[in-house]
């Protein structure tokens, strides 16, 4: 009989459990790899910018020129004609010369800084500049942006959009990035018949679990996929699992939420080539009855049947798995979350972490000032409706037993 | 001349521009539907559950026949067999008898109620019940989780896993949902080259914002077409604006910093057939640049060349606009953000809405509590380092002129 862990214990046994990652990895192109994860440091190939370029509309000069330059003695300057953009710039500035200049454009030789056009006036072939520019004002030097072989990305780096458009600035249109996880997701009992069954008999009810987890899966950057209902029994549900480690990196199997059941699936499940069952059961609610172990060195998570518990152990166990076996930290450094009022009183069996399910709204307090308020949503792990209902979910830790009205709660967003 | 709009004017702008929603729908599978926005209320087709179940392992009685049971003076009931999972029972009870059952069978006629296994025992064809069941404990009543004909989702509903699972449990492969906008992107700028430019000249610069843009786009769910970079000619930019409104349903043009290269956007796009300039310019920064203007009744957002102004103009108006325009509302009700201390006093120029890009960390405090802390991370519009360094980003008000050290900031993560 083993234990019931807390949530941490848990976590922890299933990220240790997935030892060195497998570090399959792919080039992809970086137009396409919004999502991904670096497999490895990509570093500045070129100085950005690679030139000294304009951030004004103005006139290009060498700052010593203008210094003392103000609305009754401007600096006079001979006009050296314009630099086009995406052009060199046609000569270079000699002493009291300066060249016109738009935003994005390439400073002459001679120049250090850009006087904008609201600051002087043109006269004939000379520039007033009624006051003075210093050394490098209105520019962007060489390599501001990034200096050649500095590190861009560090490894295990989740590409966001403008990550990949860096990667544009510097010509890299492929990215080597980590695989996505394919993760296999069956179900099991007998009383579970495939969503497209039309007529179902008493007693019979279609699957909710595989396409909620395919959905859960498939928000991780992961590949899913539902391969529907297999039979309960120890030697079809072996079957089922041998095959499906060999051609995934994961297993979800749901289901099985009688006792008598679920010591059916323990016992398969720790009868598996180079593995074993890790843990049985944790302490929260909803999610308990999770039964977790690997074989061949996968994963394979034996979640309940009842939807609302596999949904929690799938966002608490499930995808830090996938998270690290992707490339990224199991954990987000910084989850965001809405901060609430609780609008009543909350009182929870203590001795488990409790995922309430709440769902939030607007309301102005005395001052007129808007204010969220969070509302829990009742009902058992078998009642969906909580979840759709709800917005979201906070957490009381085991060593509370509830919380009163107008407490502050961090509400995590479906 | 069209004077600056605040950020929530200009966003009024947009989202009245865009007048009733297209509503081009179409029926996904439901399996495949995550991410999706309804385009009509989904009502319950049956009773959910569609019979009453067990929600423990034990036998199924009526509490009446327990009424009065304790440890010393059980009740005694006559075993009438056993439910099977996914079957009709095999009988009904009379008084005072029961039936075996398993989490998720359905309760037989006569019964209203579960004794759990562990509060009785098993004495030969008989079964001594400990504490007496009250009525439809351990049990889910027929519709508990939804009643045939209530609204399961409103229209305009964003697709979740749990959504697309509770379609599945009603049989319901299908969804009809809003189809995906077409955004096409393009780049404008005589400096500017495709990303796959192996060479770049002096003067030249790869483009950034046609990934970036197109990275976020994407992540709104929308599709998105790069069409490279076209000639900021007013007649070049004309026929590519044309043809970009003739197959999309919005349109983004990036580039042409300068101010005549602004004001030539301005007089192409205020020409364009059934349409004009709404507005040029924001009370932002970065992001102050952004020209929007429609024709043919679809959005057209004239971009700053700079990526992180880019950028933000595409957080703050192109987002809100794909979100309505693909049935949601412009705005989520509810944005979730980490909070963060300061690190630093900060100034702020005031007139105008800043949005501050930080980097996050954690660190103890003196009671070795865990905080997180934001760094600005300082540098112009142009340098895109500013958003690959930093995690997000929080908003100073026009009305302010900055924030000392300690002071809490809602951080929105990239």
């Amino acid at each position: 009989m083993l234990t019931v862990l807390t949530v941490k214990e848990a976590q922890q046994s299933v990220i240790q459990s997935l030892g060195d990652r497998p570090g399959k990895t792919e080039n992809v192109l970086s137009a396409e790899a919004v999502g991904r994860v670096t497999a490895e440091e990509v570093f500045a190939p070129d100085m950005l910018p690679s030139f000294t370029r304009s951030t004004m509309d103005g006139y290009a000069v060498h700052s010593s020129d203008t210094f003392g330059a103000t609305e009754s003695l401007p600096a006079l300057l001979k006009i050296k004609g314009e630099v086009l953009m995406g052009k060199e710039p046609p000569g270079k500035l000699e002493n009291e010369e300066c060249m016109a200049i738009s935003t994005g454009g390439m400073l002459p030789e001679g120049s250090d800084s850009v006087i904008m056009i609201e600051h002087c006036e043109v006269m004939g072939d000379q520039l007033a500049i009624f006051r003075p520019a210093a050394p490098f004002e209105n520019t962007l030097q060489i390599g501001d942006d990034f200096r050649r072989g500095e590190v861009v990305f560090s490894g295990n780096h989740l590409l966001r959009p403008q990550d990949v458009g860096i990667l544009s600035a510097f010509g890299l249109l492929k990215v080597s990035v980590y695989r996505p996880v394919k993760v296999v997701i069956f179900s099991t009992g007998d009383e579970i018949v495939p969503p497209d069954r039309e007529e179902v008999d008493p007693g019979q009810i279609r699957d909710v679990n595989g396409y909620l987890l395919m959905g859960q899966v498939r928000e991780c950057g992961a590949l899913a996929e539902y391969r529907g209902i297999i039979d309960d029994k120890p030697e079809e549900l072996e079957k089922a699992l041998l095959a499906s480690l060999e051609d995934s990196d994961m297993v979800l199997i749901s289901g099985g939420s009688s006792v008598g059941k679920r010591d059916v699936a323990v016992n398969v499940l720790d009868n598996l080539p180079e593995g074993g069952v890790l843990f049985h059961g944790v302490s929260m609610r909803p999610g308990k009855p999770l039964i977790y172990g690997t074989s061949i060195g996968k994963p394979v998570f034996g979640l309940s049947g009842n939807p609302v518990s596999a949904m929690f152990s799938n966002i608490l166990f499930v995808k830090p798995a996938i998270r690290y076996l992707q490339g990224l930290s199991p954990f987000p450094a910084f989850t965001p979350y809405v901060r609430a009022n609780l609008d009543s009183n909350y009182s929870s069996p203590g001795g488990r972490e409790d995922y309430v399910r709440v769902s939030l709204y607007k309301q102005k307090n005395t001052e007129q000032e808007e204010e969220i308020w969070a509302t829990p949503v009742f009902g058992g792990p078998g009642l969906l409706n909580t979840v759709i209902k709800g917005d979201g979910y906070f957490v009381i830790p085991r060593d509370m037993e509830g919380l009163p009205r107008r407490s502050k709660v961090e509400v995590r967003l479906f």
